[in-house]
């Protein structure tokens, strides 16, 4: 009974996700849905995505947060569209929500919208908004042996940020034994090893978002 | 239908949990319920009490996994009983799997068992085990908005443990916010700020451990 619930649950949100596809397509518009655990580094990415890329692009946000729109209001700063998914208390997006969302962007100006997903590396895995590119986001202090604890998101992944790399050598992360663990998951996924608060790296991952704004232009 | 299944599943899940708690009493054992993000530090914080408690208390252990038994490994060097519960992929643990693993243990022979839950801040925390104390477990290298963020698991928590003190220096962490943010919600919880890697602040947290054990002789 449970199962099969689950079941009607993961069908009818694979039918949102698709109509959010079309929607998506229709607007020329890529979509990216950044999952990892609480406090790996989302906003500060995504903040540092913004204001680096606000002269070239036209970023949409939506900010999926189980309660508070402090992540909204570190992002409005940056004068793009953001809208605000409070989950309460649910622990992932859903493609309703979602198409809900980009009903209040305005579509046709934007180039790109990025989805912050609830902080969880485990739920939100089982759930497609309909998005271009699901970006898997780790840090190094949470040690480096998430790849194999859990597999799901990275199997899932289209490309990994190793945020956090300025703490690297504070912590005993093993870089070497964390890449292996990937490589195992997932071979040829991208990983971008970047320090979002000190600015390392980024230009690498906005090098690969602006290659993919533009080959869909 | 959903939210009738849902509390379905939350309603047997509480007999079980009921009926673990019963358990516990008949054998004069406590149970602690650790939550936290992936990589917050639950097992290097089991790793340090097993330690530094082996000489006086007899420990029990079970770990919640998605996938591998990895930190059982770690644990397992110690010499205490440890029990691995793999979810599969599943987001938390329940009182059903708890039941199966303390069946596992010589609880007759323990004086505590430490159940570390699934890397997961937000499912976990609807799910009774049937613990005597549940304690949160969070890190400095995650952020101070935390508990404005995930007030659940900080609501029902019994203590809260504040992990990664050692890194404090090296991130934009407000201590005098997140204790703010925290007090909102649980005023009187009480807090150990620590560094399980290098051991600042573990005697503490190691006090509360003894006198909860001691005052159940």
């Amino acid at each position: 009974m449970e199962v099969k619930i689950m079941r009607n649950v993961l069908d009818k949100n694979q039918d949102k996700a698709d109509e959010n596809k079309k929607i998506l397509r229709e607007s020329n518009v890529i979509m990216l849905n950044l999952i990892s655990s609480p406090g790996a580094g989302k906003t500060t990415i995504l903040e540092s995505l913004c204001n680096n890329m606000a002269a070239r692009f036209n970023i949409g946000v939506i900010e999926g947060d189980a309660y508070t729109d402090r992540d909204a209001q570190r992002l409005a700063k940056f004068g793009f569209p953001v809208v605000q998914i409070n989950t309460e208390g649910g622990c992932h997006l859903d493609s309703f929500s979602i198409n809900k969302a980009l009903g209040e962007l305005p579509l046709e100006q934007l180039d790109i919208v990025v989805v912050e997903n609830v902080g969880n590396l485990i739920c939100p895995t089982s759930f497609d908004l309909g998005e271009s590119y699901r970006v898997a986001i780790l840090s190094t202090t949470e040690g480096d042996d998430k790849p194999a604890k859990y597999p799901m998101v990275l199997r899932d992944a289209d490309i990994v940020v190793l945020n956090k790399t300025d703490l690297l050598e504070h912590t005993n992360f093993n870089l070497d034994n964390f890449k292996s663990d990937l490589r195992k998951l997932n071979p040829l996924i991208p990983l971008f090893e970047v320090s979002a608060i000190q600015g390392h790296g980024m230009e690498m991952l906005e090098t690969w978002v602006s290659s993919i704004i533009l080959g869909t232009k």
